[in-house]
């Protein structure tokens, strides 16, 4: 095992899209370990367009700085422990960034007991599968018989939510990007239709997909895709807010949703926003329906793996462009 | 009692801000009542500023059209009938427009039975009463103990809504339009505070006034209001969608509230549109308590009545401009 680490560091903040030029890959002596700190080899690391997010301002963390190591959620291992909570070996998610070595504070940690794939816990039983899980049923209050649409369809929250509400006895109607996409959808993940936000007959589309309106619209992109969906809502709908990727990669983000308030107030419709976090206490309650769903085959892992730390900006850089199929990550290193 | 019939007929559709101009005072013969119909006397209008609204394309009515008798919600006393289900006497209430006399469908009335003035039934004891009711409690989720900000605090819904809240052992903030307005607020109503959304400190004065955050705001302007208030709001606050009064005086109105949907996402906020029909099922209740309000002397009507049919287009001028407090209506007579 090489005493360096490299490490992702962000070299200048984007001012319009994304490019790879916003990093350098920096590589140093790894640090010692204090006193009440553990260093935790790097393992999978989770790609999220929330990233580029990041990069706006603050928002539910600090706005990402120049000189900082680029934030991401990760699986690692603890290779040194100078705590009592974990010991060489152990298997944790956290915060532990585009790098191969991260000091940490054992807080900010967590111990993972996995019995699938270690990736699995970056998409279906991760933060990932958490969010489209909630997002759908509690936030979405989706009822069997109901019309379900999500955008983002191929995305990695996207193919669990048409997945989870297929599961349960909802019509699903995904919106995404290119007609390879629709086509997957429908034939690979069972959705009962997809459509091509790109299309000029994209809002038309949309409406003979949803003959009885849109009960619940899971949004992952904001923009245009929401007003459009908007503009098809069934009364007493209801708008998941758990994205707004369309938005994330400028600097100059679109902020207002055409018709709120008054499509609101008219169809007596509920927007709610919501963070996987809100539902801590219930993690439980989704992983073991998540799980489940696993176990009898009826959920299909859909993981967009890139090897090496070297591809990582290139990585986030397509999950913006929408290049990605399902939940993306990085495979860094295996365990020992 | 006179055979003719005075009606204002909607004379030119307003493309910029409504004029009296907009509207013709016709006199014209008063129609036979066809077989099946009611001829009802028009008591009082309800003078609304979404009736502006109705001019700019169909929401959950018709858009209304040049030639129109000027629609509005009124009360009415049967004179004819020629029908089993009213008879002459009969107080009732529905959509009997700016007019002396109206010939209507029985199934578009309702009978009224009451024990207080006749005008609290468009006011506390009507649409306005139930908005405010079930916007605040249902809606809203106003819990004690929390802040509850209302837009538009000094009108027909604002006064309700602000001592409702209070009643339910909320903390209530006001947002109006004039200094006079804040100061009866506070004095005359109950408010905790009340700021003034032309000052230039708007936003700052809202923030120190609400230092834990916005729990529950009940939105009846939308606008640049709306946008300060999504600001302010705390984590899991809920925006009740009722009016977007701003924006109904002008045939080009702002569509889309800044921050939404990225700000919802990270708070988690709720924001819910809905039109008080949606608790038609619920009428009785929400009625009982607003009688045991006003029957104990907890609850101050505020009504702000002009006198004559006559007044109909000024008393809507003057509710876009906010020159109203409390509930406008117009008095066209009395009952026989």
């Amino acid at each position: 095992m090489s005493a360096s680490n490299r490490r992702w560091r962000v070299a200048a903040m984007p001012s319009g899209q994304l490019e790879s030029s916003h990093f350098d890959l920096e590589t140093a002596d790894r640090p010692e370990v204090p006193d009440g700190k553990v260093m935790c080899r790097v393992l999978w690391i989770s790609i999220d367009a929330a990233q580029r997010a990041w990069f706006q301002g603050a928002t539910y963390r600090a706005a990402i700085q120049v000189g900082d190591t680029m934030p991401a959620f990760s699986i690692g291992q603890v290779i040194e422990s100078r705590c009592d909570d974990f010991a060489p070996g152990d298997i944790v998610t956290g915060h532990l960034g585009w790098q191969d070595y991260a000091v940490v504070d054992p807080h900010d940690l967590k111990r993972l007991v996995h019995k699938r794939p270690l990736s699995n816990h970056l998409s279906v039983l991760g933060i990932t599968g958490l969010t489209a899980y909630f997002g759908l049923l509690d936030v979405g209050q989706a009822k069997p018989g109901e019309t379900v649409v999500v955008s983002g369809a191929a995305g990695a929250t996207g193919t669990l939510v048409g997945q989870i509400a297929k599961l349960h006895g909802c019509r699903v109607v995904g919106i995404c990007g290119s007609p390879e996409k629709q086509k997957w959808l429908t034939s690979e993940l069972g959705f009962d239709a997809a459509v091509n936000y790109r299309d000029d007959a994209f809002r038309k589309a949309l409406k003979e997909a949803c003959p009885k309106g849109i009960d619940v619209y899971f949004d992952n992109v904001g923009g245009v895709t929401l007003d459009t969906a908007l503009g098809a809502m069934a009364y007493r709908g209801r708008v998941v807010c758990c994205g707004v990727v369309s938005q994330y990669d400028t600097s100059t983000p679109v902020r207002g949703a055409r018709g709120v308030p008054g499509v609101l107030i008219i169809k007596s419709i509920t927007m709610r926003g919501f963070l996987y976090t809100d539902y801590a206490e219930r993690f439980d309650e989704g992983l073991q329906a998540l799980q489940g769903w696993l176990d009898d085959g009826s959920l299909t892992v859909t993981e967009d793996i890139l090897e090496g730390l070297e591809k990582a900006p290139e990585g986030l850089i397509g999950v913006l462009n929408g290049s990605n199929v399902g939940k993306r990550m990085i495979h860094v290193a295996d365990p020992s």
